[in-house]
């Protein structure tokens, strides 16, 4: 493939200038401080009745912080694993998610937070940006080492787009709404397939050729490991940070907690068995652990149970190692699905089991188990417009048409993403910070033969 | 000693997978949401006039969170400072402490969370479990390096067990009721001399022929502080998490704050203090500087005061870097307890300072100081049943009790683990983890001989 | 320059226990309780009519938290980035941290916290006393790698000292109020100037002999990132920590979110713009991508809209950047301004750039804008005392005397520092962590010859 020059002396500098300038001036027109935000219209609520402590910032901030941590060092540190690509993974990651808060505010301000033609925001519209963020980390997972930033950055821009679009339909107009707080199917479903066809379309045939570099070594698997604890810790806030005040939130949280503790035990257990020597593989533990939050990320403000919680857990652990161990190989075989970090694993698999959990335990929900409390969870159900039966088909309808949108979606952004303009590495410099990052020796003291060797490479490549 | 393979192909699965199954029965058995996570329960206390802000989760969700991270990157990271055992460090930390705080639900809920044959949880009794896990995790630091990863499972089993009953005799039978709402005695006191009783009797004659990994490299001492200094941060929200809402969770945190400021500067000065050159040791830094959080752990929710916190802080700094200095080598050569973190300096002394602090403290306490709010912190005294003095008695018989269940549940513990079926690495692979890891070399791109060798040693033991 | 004896042995002991018991003496005789964490007190609140949830610790205690891990992690692993220094980096941090918020208690207190003769404290004085410390912090990045801990104990001791000072001045006499809840005068500004001063006056003409330590290595720069990224997530909640509950806190959180994540993109775009071959520099991205959370920390609490918050963190990016790049090495030459960290490139421009915010926006404030709110954030404007335009006046008069205060107190104090009993490291042993610390080899298994040089090197020194 002819490749542009990968040098990003201009191609970077331009994209980010135009899509911030872009940003601050749609803000600058459409978007407006909400009733929890602004001086006069809060202090006219107080003056009404309401306390400084009803204000949603205290219900949500805490929240809010744990899931930005899951964002920026989560998904960040999370992607370190690879040997010369911590740089690239900790510092994109960083500069999309940083645009893609930004878009994401704009695109589902768009489609369902407007008021008199502005859009308002608070701290629940930040989460939600945060969310609308994590779907695109998906999808740079599965590109991870094999794409230029000016590449991801387009890739956000459309990617926070269809997302919102998907986010709409789903939530508000397929049949009515469909639950989904904690994202099953719109952030992680849709996150994987969408990145899963991306990287699809931008298949390398050649990509062995950087193949050495595609593995850990052993720091990078403990920086790895910063981010996947920090996802695991904080999931139950990511499942619980948008649901009704209350037992709505403080039920998801403690679903989740379960949810992953299970499957952490069937992860070190699959691990183990799928070894011909028994020995725990870290790809395993840095990434199948977290299925269980993402499994309960439909159902977790349900009444599931902690039984049934720490049941949907040990299953995603399960079938995620599964997919590790014999899935991935066969997608990047046979369907030349290059999925660097295994995204279909983690987030697609446990997806969908999550999109099934929520439509299944919907559709046994009952006044007997729910009580008045039906209204915060299903309200068509409470009010009577749709039997519970009926919430679970619109599940399902749901998980469909995330799917649809995402396999499109991607197919469409993949073919754009391969334009030969973006500055992608070629096939014999993936996986390597040198190519975009000025980047020091591995020792203290004396000169890294190595690093030079590589740097020169660069050079002769950014022309 | 006649070794068992160390594979832990069946072994490890076959654990893992029986302790879940047995888990996920008994939570489908006997667990349910408590009013505050059940949706029928909390919908029918917000009719009857309690706002969704009174939900327990709003006041105990953040702390909860804090302890969470302690558990996970505090516990597990400080232990990455070996230079070969990372892996497992933050790995076995990760599973036992998944393992163990479903197991403390149910065991803590038996003893002191029945209702009507159910045990009902929420986010005060995931704080708990997280306590409990916190208590083994101290006794996986004296047995650091030197176990099997069932081992460390079934000792979390026997140890949840035995927390919970010695929880139960101090806070509700000990002559009435015991506080110790940071855990002084019940998790750091506990925890460290069940772990020692437990080393002791897996004592190892031959562990020099692993010395040489029995240490540090640059890099890993950076990984450790990272779990100091969240261990250090969060403590406050430790101490705090489960005390009476209002003033005494505020009290706590405060007290707290500045014991373990104190003890910092205690640490630095002893480690200067007790070199030969007066340089700073980093195993110092690593664990003294935490004591002061300890040894606020009971006295913490007292009316202290913040200098009665300093001098508390103080002087645990001080403590603790003498152990570590003069008494761990001397319990290693003639009491024989390899103690590989040291938890006697971080957790046993300071944890028996804090227990006394706490008899002292409550023995003193008056309605001239407490004024209403000595109903808060010590109910009985409060009510006339006993007089304040008597408070500090039955503290003492607290810490009394937790010595004798810990020392002796210590002892029987590790003679079960002792059974030779469980996979413990020889004494030449010890603080090692090519034993039960697959892991990649240490450098970029080129091969790393020594790991090589390594692992063809650890895939013969593996048989 | 004639150098006392590095060795720590004594002074380093005896500065941290005369420092300590001070403190605990001055506590034990100035410091009380405040109504919120005293038993008695709060009781009587809640028998008057107040509930628990209006306990401050509700609305300031997980932004607290946050805060604490900028000042330990942020700051401390920021400055990990060198590559010999990693332990003094993170552990003198640590060190003077722990020794500042104490003395910082007493010092803003005795300011503006004396209650009959008292100074009564809570969380919102222990958030103060985290701020006060990150300006020492601050101060410390200036000077990162050519002091000793002494040194920095004492500068801490004056700078806080000074800091409690301005903020006095700045907050409460200056023509009556300047607002400055982020502290980018009082913070940034202060801390940064104060810090460049003391580097100027400690000026070592002999620097480059450790030239070839003063720079990163791969591994420290991503435990750099670690820093970053928790100031960068964090920093919404430093700007908000100490704002008026409600709309304030709220507003001022996402102001500054969305700042930041601004100046994000204008810094990657910088970065690579300036950069000969288009690669993006770990400094920049390190740094100066939370330059928006600095600029906004005067105006992130008013009604600067979400729009003006980006304008102004795109700007601070630029600034900083270009400051990295063009301004730092002339500082170095012509002034001789050694800054290791480039604070005046993260704190002291965008401090001010922040200053300047503050007054505009500050003195176009209208009641039309912020209704009845105007009383929480201009009081004295909201009463008629004064109008917006004196505001603005005000505002500018607080960045001069911070200016002034930082300038002749950074004088001084560098002066002080000066005095050769301090055991400041030689200009050949700069950046060097095993003048200090028991430093272990790099690698596992095999001595580090380069490891052993240096040691025995500063073993001379120590003699």
């Amino acid at each position: 493939m002819a490749q542009a020059s990968t040098n990003m002396r201009l191609k970077l500098p331009i994209t980010c200038f135009i899509l911030e300038i872009i940003l601050i001036i749609l803000f600058g027109v459409l978007v407006q401080y909400n009733h929890e935000t602004d001086a006069k219209e809060w202090y006219n609520e107080t003056q009404s009745g309401h306390s400084n402590y009803e204000n949603d910032f205290y219900y949500r901030y805490p929240s809010f912080q744990d899931v930005h941590v899951m964002i920026f060092i989560g998904f960040g540190f999370l992607m370190t694993f690879l040997q010369r690509y911590g740089f690239s993974s900790v510092g994109f990651n960083f500069l999309i998610a940083a645009f893609s808060l930004q878009w994401a505010t704009l695109m589902q301000g768009f489609f369902h937070g407007m008021h008199g033609g502005k859009i308002h925001i608070g701290v629940e519209s930040m989460i939600n940006a945060d969310f609308c963020t994590g779907s695109v980390l998906i999808s740079f997972g599965a590109v991870l080492g094999k794409t230029s930033p000016v590449q991801l950055l387009i890739m956000a821009m459309f990617e926070v787009t269809l997302f919102a679009v998907n986010e709409f339909v789903v939530l508000s107009v397929v049949g009515g709404a469909s639950i989904d707080a904690g994202g099953s199917m719109t952030i992680h479903t849709f996150g994987a397939y969408f990145g899963l066809v991306v990287t699809r379309i931008l298949y390398r045939p050649n990509l062995d050729k950087s193949k050495d570099r595609n593995s850990s070594v052993y720091h990078s698997d403990l920086f790895a490991m910063i981010g996947t604890l920090y996802l695991w810790m904080f999931w139950p806030s990511f499942n619980s940070a948008v649901t009704a005040h209350g037992d709505a939130q403080h039920r998801t949280a403690m679903n989740t907690y379960y949810s992953l503790a299970a499957c952490t035990l069937s992860t070190y257990a699959m691990s183990a068995l799928t070894a011909h020597d028994g020995k725990l593989d870290m790809v395993h533990i840095q990434n199948a652990a977290l299925a269980g939050g993402v499994a309960a990320g439909t159902a977790g403000e349900m009444m599931l149970t902690p039984f049934g919680s720490m049941v949907v857990g040990f299953l995603a652990g399960i079938i995620s190692v599964l997919g590790f161990k014999y899935l991935s190989p066969i997608l990047e075989k046979k369907l030349k699905i290059q999925d660097t970090c295994g995204v279909h694993n983690l987030h697609g698999m446990p997806g969908i089991l999550g999109a099934i959990v929520g439509a299944v335990t919907a559709s046994v929900a009952t006044v007997e188990i729910y009580g008045g409390g039906m209204e915060a969870v299903f309200p068509d159900v409470a009010d009577g417009t749709i039997d519970a039966s009926f919430q679970g088909v619109r599940q399902a309808i749901a998980l469909a048409v995330t799917l649809g949108i995402a396999l499109l979606g991607g197919l469409i952004v993949g073919f754009i993403l391969k334009l030969p303009v973006f500055g992608a590495p070629p096939d014999t410099v993936c996986f390597e910070d040198s190519i975009y990052w000025e980047v020091p020796g591995e020792e203290p003291g004396h000169e890294d033969q190595l690093t030079a060797v590589r740097m020169e490479e660069c050079d002769k490549l950014n022309g």
